[in-house]
């Protein structure tokens, strides 16, 4: 649950080399190098294609239709962090705009993760200021009601933790919390190690039911080949 | 209330000058200058991103799977017009292709607004014709029962009236009435003119807490920072 | 109603150069030339945008979270072969990516058409395999549980038989039996070659109201003009 | 547009007999009756089953997260009024309870149409406060920003104007423009005449194909059967 | 795909007896009994709760806003049928009321199934003429353009061959093609005298672990208890 | 982020006589005791109108298509418990009917609250035990891959920890946190305790603008009447 009207200045953030680290890696692999877990809904897209990021997450609490709270988090953003938006209800208004974008890029943030809407995105994509998000729209905003910065959240069914590494890509975002940051980049590094000799036997025309030895435990479940 | 089967000819269109001047401002700054009013739904995108118009509305009624109107709005357009579609009910065939549009083109029509589909997106993107539309999709319409043309009309939520201005851009579509065009463009270049300072300051490292004063009325509304 | 745990070898495919000829043309025109059907839902959208293929489908049933059969289907995969995978049940996982498309694309396969998700875009994007998809997502699967290979199936609401021909582009997916292919290419291929001349009378400021002789059927449906 | 921060006091009134009979005609006849318009969404449904209402419209818009202005507009009901809630962007948070049903109830409102959710909706049932919404949802509101009363708003993609008639039932919400609400009633009217006869002859056996006269039309459409 | 402007007068039902049996059986046992598929997509409801009904398909398909073939389908009714509408299109209108119902009910339909809009449920409810549908709209429709009567459609995501059992209840819409429905009803009624055994097993507090002897293979899955 | 393959056997449960009352009061009401937060997705739906439960959570995290947790977390059901069920990814399939809630209810469970489908509703609905779901689905469900029971889940949105209390009824579910159980039901007792005295002014016509003494702060918002 949440506790509103309240902002927590000292987080633990996760491992920035760590952090840092698991951009390259991308969502598909880092999700599953986690078990298959983690990951937002995938509503959340991309406002332009290619921006592939990683930060620790400082997280921002929303109410419909007001970005206030967005402009107290700006003051918590330190560089390589990535903000992470939830709202306390469905909105797709457009919570975030260039002016913001100048402000959190000049802080050091990576990118925004938004369960809400975005604007000018034409500018934010020559800014180069990566934002994942619900929806764009050019509706404004008012500043009138409380949220809170770095508690926990839930943005796009995902839980986040003030601290979090998030990971985000063309493929969607995805959450690794803290404590599991080092034991998921391990992971997921060695799955990526393997990938390169998988992908020349395919390329080569090796099927993945030879190379993956599926034959027999399919046979086992049934399957039947009809000619 | 819709009127059907007919086709208003004379329409009052808002000034040329001061609907051509909306476009460089853009639909968010311009809904924010109109008191954050007349933004049509966000599920309306455009076939390709980066154009960016206004112009003065010519409005078209269809019915469901039926374009027969979009062929008697073609007379209507005069150069500088936007076509804004309706549909009296929830339908995303495509209602226009690159036939219309090189017709619409001809007549001097700068960008379709349509809450159906659209098709032959890759000739538009050709073209330079832009659309804004609630889908695309190559489902062909019949030409059987009638709409009406130049009718106020709801389209994608927004109250149109004909020759009503229509701004349109990445972050969306907007409505700014006839009469209050000339208005609007004052209020929202004022705004513009302002951002560049601002843009400055909070590009610096200033935060918008600072630069907007609020860390008082966020003391005053309960705000608390906890370390 | 669907086979389980079946995989059918020898499949009848449409001739290879009525397919080959059939991606020219583009869904738009094709969906015409058959009268209007065949189309899959508009949510089906291309990974891509430019891409435009068509070829004879190999189809594969999947389960929710499930892309052992994406396996089992690329052994059946014949050069010109375009892959369409329905689902038992709507879900947007990641069933395929950059591995599978190295299989398909080395199997001779054209193009995925898949009524869920897919992942590593950017990979499969540079890669040139062209997707449509119903949805992104960086979400792994199990290998669990069978579906089959080479039954019709129901894909974004259209039925397609093993080796009918699909054709898609940026405006959609359609499907074109088998039986029709040769009578639909020349259909549509007529189609096209009225276009041309069409277009230039548009281009020249004609009215599709005169080149299509409306205005009669128009007055007769009770069409007033009102100054 | 939407002119914000106002109360018009004074609304003209559809008159009261011809709003108080066309509950009985039913939305669907009322619909048809005024030429197939006038229809809202779909998503709009009633909290139980059964209710059938009609009245003149009071409008209010709405913020999201914010139900303020159904305080203000709740003075501005006459016995016999509907009140219609519109929002200014989507929003299905809980607006309305069994408080301000109390209350809307004691000054004469019939019932409450709001684009947006409602709450309470045990209690609502049996007070047979009736109420058409597009969500149900617990979720509070706050009183923080200033939308309008009798201002004419887009209502579920319908245009109400203050002083309207609203016609409610288990089909959907149908707005009969005050002008036209004398002109519709007769037609709604004539047509329920006909009804009767109708649906004895349905009932009877005899099939719509010859009551309406359909065979030789559709056979002129090319309609063929196949033994 | 879909030939346009037929109608076939004669179709092969499935047998009487066979049909009338698996409404008692209800959708999910029939569905696992088929393998579990055949369903329908679950946005399909009932208009009031607790119909229960199966019966042999008339298939009809409708253009989006026109119900011209709904007239046309009446007259192949046969006593037992329920007829199944498909759209070419995604499309909420109201096709169907009372009317038509009376009519239906008159040649001896159990039931109507489509995938669009009905009204007048009020007065469908008070007849108990079952309707299971995608939406409830007033929207009134045109009689303009062909569809086809008893072709195999797609109706809500599922194949339906004329003549096939459709069987639904308040669980959703399952089709049981004609060649598999005595097969199926055998194996649904096997399923069903299991079920009772079970059910006062756990009933008595017997766990499904231990009635399914699923220990072994949870604990062979990896599954593990911390305490 | 989520650990697959567990079962927490012993959980912290909320106080049991806290966990009962709260149902009286009503999830809108709790959810006003605690900030307005806690709640679940609007698309959360009681299968059957007019159930009003409480009781401490034990939660489950299922895979799409698959049910065999369900299973597993039956065993840990104590009396007084509400299960929740939550879903790696959006799935709509039926994962539980009459055999598992005949099972739960043996076991003491009062609900079911699950992010996914059920079926056999009629069943469940004459037993009078209680779900809520996103969906109502025949789709049948498969028996392996491991989710987990007992661990932290978001469900719809809200996020549940083993032991928190759960609120449903017709407007929704909401969860309590188990640490804030206690005094939200004093915070709900005490805002229950005020309702009635309100409702009496406001039904015999006080308006809710001077109860609340609204008309002054609405004034200083700068809210104007025209007459």
């Amino acid at each position: 649950m949440y506790e509103l009207g309240v902002v927590y200045r000292n987080i633990q953030r996760a491992d920035a080399q760590v952090a840092d680290k698991l951009a390259a890696l991308g969502t598909s692999t880092v999700h599953e190098a986690m078990g298959r877990v983690g990951l937002m809904k995938t509503y959340m897209r991309p406002i332009y294609a290619g921006a592939q990021v990683s930060g620790t997450a400082v997280t921002v609490l929303l109410q419909p239709g007001d970005n206030w709270m967005l402009h107290v988090v700006a003051e918590q953003i330190r560089p390589g962090d990535i903000v992470v938006a939830a709202l306390t209800t469905d909105n797709t208004d457009g919570f975030f705009g260039d002016l913001l974008a100048t402000s959190f890029q000049a802080r050091g943030a990576r990118a925004l993760v938004i369960d809400g809407g975005v604007r000018d995105v034409k500018t934010l994509t020559e800014m180069r200021f990566a934002v994942w998000s619900r929806a764009i729209s050019s509706k404004g905003t008012v500043k009138a009601t409380l949220g809170s910065v770095n508690i926990p959240v839930v943005c796009a069914g995902a839980l986040v933790t003030p601290g979090d590494v998030i990971v985000a890509d063309d493929d969607g975002v995805v959450c690794v919390p803290r404590a599991m940051a080092s034991a998921t980049l391990d992971a997921a590094t060695k799955r990526e190690a393997n990938e390169g000799e998988k992908r020349a036997k395919l390329a080569s025309g090796v099927l993945g039911l030879d190379m993956y030895k599926m034959r027999e435990p399919l046979a086992a479940a049934g399957l039947k080949y009809i000619d």
